[in-house]
């Protein structure tokens, strides 16, 4: 039983090029590369048409190849929200990279200080003694950084909440070695899933005056915004035309899942499925319920389960941690045991992070295996 | 901004063998091993006291590191949920792995026969067809496979519900080459957290009974089960002294989380926090709030949000994607910028698979630095 020098077997790759997706073995995250570029070319069309930068999201996402795609539609660089998650980007040829956050620690500093030697990087600041461990570090690397300074503009999280504030920020950034006043990010997360068009249309025209507000404040005493970045996927269609961004921070849109699905998208903007989970049903104990073989190691459920995609009368009804329990309507009829589903995942930015590879398929065919080599980068 | 020869900065390792706790990067997992060995120590004297082999749950922790202890305070091998998720383990040199669950898939059982050359494994079935299956499997690679009947003992999800469907499976793995019928698998996950001590006692009575009934049957038709294995770190204090179940398949119990935490611990076995996770402060936007660098992506939240570790007057109240938001109580001191603070995650299992590494400390000085070599590994 010790082995008698026979090697020990490796782990195939989940799929490879030219299988079909019943091919590919599971839990396994697959892209339609159909409706990816889709989204793709439609986030990319909105911005251009109101003239903002588009600047995707990568924690979305986590995946080199998916931003280089994201460049070559048009995008402005990405954004990344940790300092470790640039590592990636930097070395796949990104080179404009915006923290969207606030890096602290000297760790964290020295590494983004050494990447501001590779590329464009910008960061988000929201306390003094931050601006001044940033200079420290740019100036031991030699190196430069833009700075934002971070407005809270209703999410209740990071970001100072005052001009007041934010103008004694520029100030301390303006007067530091290393450092280069950028301009604001004015972002607010939990209006992107604000379920009604038009309740979403009011809440961005409050959010967008507060960040108008406050960059006319500091542009009156000198410091004027060359960049106001925020946005996502649920209000790019509302702050794009607003006048008031010049980037927009998409990540979703790439990919949607069923959190920003349910939101409702009354406008131009239609985005389509392309991330799926490919799972295998591994039990059929009874006619009205099967179990996959993809649980919350699998796909995230703080915003919900995930969905069957296309298959009604089968609802996902539980998640373990290695399995999904379906449950299987009357009059439909039970998945035979090994067959393949797909799930629409609810929240695609952590579920991609559970994931070492994404398989791209192109009318059911593998056409890349992509790593996502920023999944665990959280640092 | 291109790097001009500047080699790509190296994302260096969370922390390094003698540090203080304070100077671990994070977010970062770290292990207290005083806790933790007293953990060992507590479930293995258990088991050993009701002649019980302690067969630890390895999805809890995903690390060979601590396999390799739990295997030397005397466990019987450990279980792992998924066939690739053992492939660390038996790199790491363990020998007697148990598959608790149903593997299905060509490319999955082919991956499980032949790790069956280099180890001893068992796996459940719960359909005529996957036995076969396995069977075809074991033939290709010259394997030999033990196999055990699931019983569904009350938790509805994998498994047959009856002792006359156990008998049929049993008899069609003990016709087939390359397989060895080794008895039952009766686990019943939600028991775990059923919160009452007594009330946790009955179910346990309940489910255990079921299963000496199908073990009584099978051995009827002269099918003895040598294993019957089941339970977890919620039953494990009621099922060994029980008499029906030869094996405990306990995880948690080497860490503890918040979610067993809250069970109602009446008996003699006494866990202790041995896992937490530390996040630094890297926003204090008011007096009221700061903001941690561990969310989602960090520490899972299905069963409830992570609790901050002995820090009276602080609540984590909000896990965004990279976030924590974090209420600080009147009159509480608000902790400054750049502090470190520890969580307790709440769910162990998918906390653990979020991450690369596992810091192992005594006495607050790094001893370790463990990687979490099953991370990701699902299939």
């Amino acid at each position: 039983m010790t082995g008698d020098g026979i090697p020990l077997p490796e782990l195939p790759a989940p799929a490879r090029i030219g299988d079909a997706l019943d091919q590919v073995d599971t839990p396994c995250l697959v892209l339609d590369l159909d409706a990816f570029e889709h989204n793709l070319r439609s986030m990319q069309d909105w911005a251009d048409r109101w003239d903002v930068a588009l600047r995707p999201h990568a924690k979305a996402h986590k995946c080199p190849e998916v931003a280089l795609r994201q460049a070559a539609a048009g995008a402005r660089g990405i954004c990344v929200q940790k300092v470790s998650e640039a590592l990636p980007f930097v070395a796949a040829g990104i080179r404009d990279i915006h923290i969207s956050n606030e890096v602290v620690g000297a760790a964290k500093l020295d590494l983004l200080a050494a990447l501001a030697r590779q590329a464009r990087i910008s960061v988000c600041v929201d306390h003094v003694d931050n601006v001044a461990d940033l200079s420290r570090a740019a100036s031991r690397h030699g190196a430069r950084i833009d700075v934002l300074v971070e407005l809270d503009v209703g999410q209740g999280r990071c970001g100072v909440s005052s001009p007041t504030a934010a103008l004694e920020l520029a100030r301390r950034i303006e007067s530091l070695p290393g450092l280069r006043f950028a301009g604001l990010q004015a972002y607010h997360g939990s209006l992107q899933h604000r379920r009604g068009h038009a309740e979403r249309a009011a809440a961005c025209r409050e959010t967008a005056a507060r960040a108008k507000e406050c960059a006319r404040i500091l542009a009156e005493h000198d410091y004027a915004c060359p960049i106001v970045t925020g946005s996502g996927t649920g209000t790019a269609e509302f702050d794009a035309p607003g006048g008031v961004y010049t980037e927009l921070q998409a990540g979703t849109y790439a990919f949607m899942d069923g959190d920003y699905g349910d939101n409702e998208w009354a406008g131009e903007l239609r985005l389509r499925n392309s991330l799926f989970l490919l799972s295998t049903v591994m039990s059929t104990p009874s006619a009205d319920r099967i179990v996959l073989d993809a649980g919350l190691k699998s796909t995230t459920i703080e915003c919900g389960l995930p969905r069957l995609y296309r298959q009604p009368g089968l609802s996902y009804v539980a998640a373990n941690d290695e399995h999904g329990v379906v449950r299987v309507a009357a009059g439909t009829a039970t998945p035979a045991l090994g067959s393949k589903l797909l799930l629409v995942p609810s929240h695609c930015d952590p579920t991609m992070n559970l994931h070492d590879t994404l398989v791209a398929l192109r009318g059911g065919v593998v056409e890349g295996i992509w790593p996502i080599a920023a999944r665990g980068l959280s640092r």
